[in-house]
């Protein structure tokens, strides 16, 4: 899918310096360009690379573009230009339409004629395969399940009864939507199950990561807005909803009922309890414990980074201990300096 | 599987309020229940929902259906009610026993009649599956497992060689049980695999979350109790032992060889170190780290709780240097209090 | 796959105390052995138990063996002898060559003759499968991917496009290795998919656990060195490179771009944030945070071990307010203790 300089230019609303006719077939780093790829800058740390770097054209914002001799596509935002040229140079290969004979479907379900079902894949009755949907190889889509249009479904991605992916959207590998919550009465010392009843219900453009689950309401749905981007292995329990636009990074555990709103951000293996509300543009970091509603903007941690372990076990032996530390404190207080007694705690 | 009031009464040893003869279809909550739904209250905080619900009927404890106009199902435990109730006006659909032509089924695989074995599907020789089982899409199972009466494998489970699950269990889309465990010797700088030669024991009664690992056992067996209850994405290491009741929340890690007791609870991304034991009766919160047997019943912890990052910032860096501020804390004893010398840390 | 204790003695260049022609069939913990298993102690804590087990044999150390009146074989390293003698007593069954009938292979995918493709399984055109190689059911080898020679992946494995995975590895059911990177460019609110265009390389004799994911790279390739374990549920972020016989416990999350080096250990739960270096021989504990580059080999922690919740709660609100604390000290030092000023923290 090679292009020109002038037709990349033209795709990214940027503009050339240099030779506009110079035929470009792919991108790549700085390091590894040749004459016939593209590369971009949008860290500074890599400017130095400019000066050795074979790539037949650059990607830099105007600035930038002053630090390099060589074919510069200039645009203001050199990250989302690389994106966008990038997805034209290598598009993703598509399968042809039509259902793999291997592929078990129901005579019930409902195929769009542009859809491709691939080899060892289950389609149920009552399911729905919106137009230029990917089925992958050995994926399951269960009863009454609906794939918006031009979705794609790498390969054994699971998606149960009833449930409602939204169109253009990706879910990785091992995906599974739908899965039954984690509910339970208690009698006695027996835990009875609740049925799950409600559905998942995921809008469009949303990424869902390999190995990343998201459960089936209790008895309204889970819901993942517009635009989320979920990355692998993340677990969203039942009655969770997700705003538009957030993006939640590898392994993250999100519990029953919470509510996150648009344009959050939650960093790697983080965590949210239950029943909780974190309103729109709240970032919480890696590996952060969110115990309580978040009602302001901004970012959120309780995270802590290791340091060499010995030093490590003073530190959290002394810890655990804090409560004694700051009882001598108080103490001395007490004893040599009266006027702190608002310090009574 | 509609009923009346008064059938639903019978179900769960409650007694009707109003109408016995409503008939009721369907379960709902507060908010979206109509004339045809029951509803069920627990929790106080939804009480004030009572006086503008549609529900038919709720169910409630003797105590709050005085704050309650309309049809009321009055038990103990409307938790516990509500969700047998929900079981039987929302029974699952099972399929028609017998094998689907795509499935993979090795002719000395033992399976009952009333089995049904879902599409693409494998079943390897000297597996037993016992009576009304549901094997369903894409699941494996391996040469020698057991699979006991009544259980439903959902879809994509795998169950490895030799072991065994017992009767009535759920095992939800991408469950593993029987990966070998994560078991080396050194040979200098390299890692030999010490192959791992038990079986993955599961009692009756158990569910079993999605993408959840359980390895094997090294030499002996790992061993999971009746009526244990496991959500997704769990990993349980080789040899581990979780005693009967035990309820585990998504993504909890329980490293090698460590033995859980009954009706333990362990909350979401909670660890364990191997080799460890917990009695019974323990109860280890949401993102906390187990270090060490506990040899007491009662709750555990050790997560923090996320705040806005500036504040954790500098909260963590005086962490970080906690051991300097013991030590000046104890030269002001030494200097001014020394009577408080016992405090010599 | 029985042989003689001489035999034995022979694959582990040890040493036969006792009857060198017994026959061991098999090998077993002291506990459950019978006269015809071999056991091996190599923890001291076990040594008591060499009074009371009916094991036909022991491996020991030549120290330990003294303590031991039945037929021993003595080795430098016990564990290892084990590893080595349990693999030769108890070889994994491999499944005759070939390709089975459920299987839907691509006629332009190259199959070596002695390679068993399980059934349900998918090869697609241009993947290369090795000589010996296991392809068990329900795997899935996209196009352009190469599996080496010996290697065994036991079910429902996916290997995404173009990857390449070593030879004599061992991947674990649900492994997922290929998947897209977590790659996106803002514009506005909205995520635009930067796409992954990178490999995943995997070396020579890597075990990958059940349901771990490893990303393909961005640009360039995701490496994953000679020797490397992971065990079960880690995610390994696009870009990540991982030098040889490093150990990865379950459940680690590693973020994009990071380098770790040799012979490290990392704990189960642990994390690494993404764009950060570790040298070779670097052991991070379980359950830490690692959010810096480590340029020195050793060990390094974060975590805090579980306690009695009533105990941390009062702990861990202390902490939250350690900057109070810290400067209560301060105005002490200032008060009482002008020499202190060092400490202006």
């Amino acid at each position: 899918m090679a292009a020109t300089l002038a037709e990349l230019a033209r795709r990214v609303h940027g503009r050339v310096r240099g030779d506009p006719g110079l035929v470009i077939e792919g991108v790549a780093s700085l390091e590894s360009a040749g004459p016939r790829d593209i590369a971009y800058v949008s860290d500074p740390k890599y400017l130095a690379q400019l000066a050795t770097t074979a790539a037949g054209a650059v990607i830099l914002t105007e600035t930038d573009a002053e630090r390099f001799r060589g074919n510069a596509l200039i645009v203001e935002n050199p990250h989302l230009g690389f994106a966008r040229i990038a997805a034209g140079l290598h598009p993703e290969s598509a399968p042809a339409p039509g259902i793999h004979p291997t592929a078990a479907v129901d005579g019930a379900a409902r195929i769009a004629a542009s859809a491709s079902i691939g080899p060892q894949a289950v389609v149920e009755g009552g399911a729905a395969i919106g137009a230029g949907v990917q089925v992958g190889p050995g994926c399951y889509i269960a009863r009454g399940a609906a794939i918006g249009d031009g979705t794609r479904l790498v390969a054994r991605v699971v998606v149960l009864r009833d449930c409602v992916i939204g169109r253009n959207c990706l879910l990785h590998p091992g995906a599974i939507v739908g899965s039954d919550g984690f509910g339970y009465a208690k009698d006695g010392e027996t835990w009875i199950k609740v049925p799950q009843l409600g559905r998942v219900v995921v809008g469009d453009d949303v990424e869902i990561g390999a190995n990343t689950t998201i459960d089936r309401g209790a008895l309204n749905d889970t819901v993942i807005g517009d635009g989320v981007k979920l990355d692998n292995q993340i677990q969203i329990a039942h009655n969770v909803r997700i705003g538009a636009h957030t993006a939640i990074a590898a392994c993250v555990g999100i519990a029953g009922s919470s509510v996150i709103g648009r344009r959050c951000t939650i960093g790697g293996q983080a965590g949210l309890v239950g029943h909780i509300e974190l309103v729109d543009d709240v970032h919480v970091t890696a590996g952060s414990l969110v115990t309580s509603s978040i009602t302001r903007p901004g970012a959120y941690s309780s995270s802590l980074k290791a340091v060499p372990a010995e030093e490590w076990r003073r530190t959290a032996a002394r810890l655990h201990r804090l409560e004694e530390l700051a009882r001598r404190v108080k103490r001395l207080e007490e004893k040599f300096a009266p006027s702190s007694e608002e310090h009574n705690t």
